[in-house]
């Protein structure tokens, strides 16, 4: 609720669209597909506001990745793949997957979605979402609600030099039997890839779910 | 994670893309609309399927709306509108607004997600996204992540008649003065209204959001 709130100047990073504008991934190589998305996000936004009469919108200005961000901005897009899952009470299985990290300009936040389906079919299975909230001091803090009705508060610290993220449940809410959640994220030969470990109230912390994922 | 099972037999209600299929909202008039999203949700995940060379699907029959989902499928779609925002402690404030309810083939589940923007600049505030789960009984649980970090889970009842759904939170998590959120929603003159109440750790149960939206 408190996103309502103007955001502090320091969050509030603005440029002109006739600015030239560069911004640089982790290896120092110019990223400007990102600046495009920006600026089309915006163009989509007035866009949306002009179709709204009763409230047209100004000019927006296109805006860069928010400081906060820019660490973890190798991840923005859409990534897809296969991943296996398994745990002592179930029977292993495959599955395929996107996962989508988006960012809205200005905000100090990436927005999360992720859906799976069933390799034999495409029958959709499991699906979350929720928002990545990565601090400058390389802590991070993840909320995930899951379409299972769990929801998931995860903390933990990143590395952008490695491209790893590392995750641990603070609260698995709304969960008859899951107590811990560990999730794992990391770059390996430029797939995103993840561990998930899961802890029941009657199996402790063992793997569940795994997956790489090229981007699209 | 336990949505990575096999769904149970009940919850899948196959037809094959010959038959005719229609289905009703309350007032027992034909949205075939929702037969078509379906049915082009269904070529999508196979395009999409296709795409991915190593794993291609095979033919995916489309579905109809699942039964627990049936009750609430006038909320499916798009809404955009305006709002209003208060509190005792922070200054009255107006925001654009946008509301998307989503539902894959199948699942007894119907996907949520919102954002708002300031109106005098189109600028993103807040976000959040999360998943309604209806229950035959009339009982609803919604799991929500909010952009500004907190999660929800909130319980409650819906009436079909009525077009009324209302929520109580039973866990609101990592939120360091938001201690109780209450959401009630309803339709009045065609238009998707709500309202949110609050309470933190020094002010009791307040007004705190209220919007009108129009579906799209």
């Amino acid at each position: 609720m408190t996103a309502l709130k103007v955001p502090s100047f320091e969050e509030i990073v603005h440029i002109t669209r006739k600015q030239e504008v560069t911004t640089y991934n982790n290896n120092n190589t110019i990223i400007p597909f990102r600046i495009a998305q920006s600026q089309k996000h915006s163009k989509n936004t007035k866009k949306r506001m002009d179709a709204k009469a009763e409230s047209p919108a100004p000019e927006v200005s296109a805006a860069v990745i928010h400081p906060a961000v820019a660490p973890l901005s190798f991840l923005l897009g859409t990534w897809r793949g296969q991943g296996e899952g398994g745990f002592p009470t179930i029977h292993s299985f495959s599955y395929g997957e996107e996962l989508h990290f988006s960012h809205s300009p200005n905000k100090p936040v990436i927005g999360y979605s992720q859906k799976t389906w069933k390799l034999s079919s495409g029958e959709p299975m499991h699906a979350e979402s929720g928002y990545w909230r990565p601090k400058p001091d390389g802590t991070i803090e993840v909320v995930i609600a899951q379409s299972t009705g769990l929801v998931e508060v995860q903390k933990g610290t990143y590395s952008a030099e490695e491209n790893v993220i590392q995750l641990q449940s603070e609260i698995v809410g709304n969960a008859s039997k899951v107590k811990e959640i560990r999730r794992c994220f990391q770059m390996v030969d430029g797939k995103l890839c993840y561990d998930i470990q899961m802890a029941t109230n009657t199996i402790t912390l063992q793997p569940h779910l795994k997956a790489a994922l090229k981007k699209l």
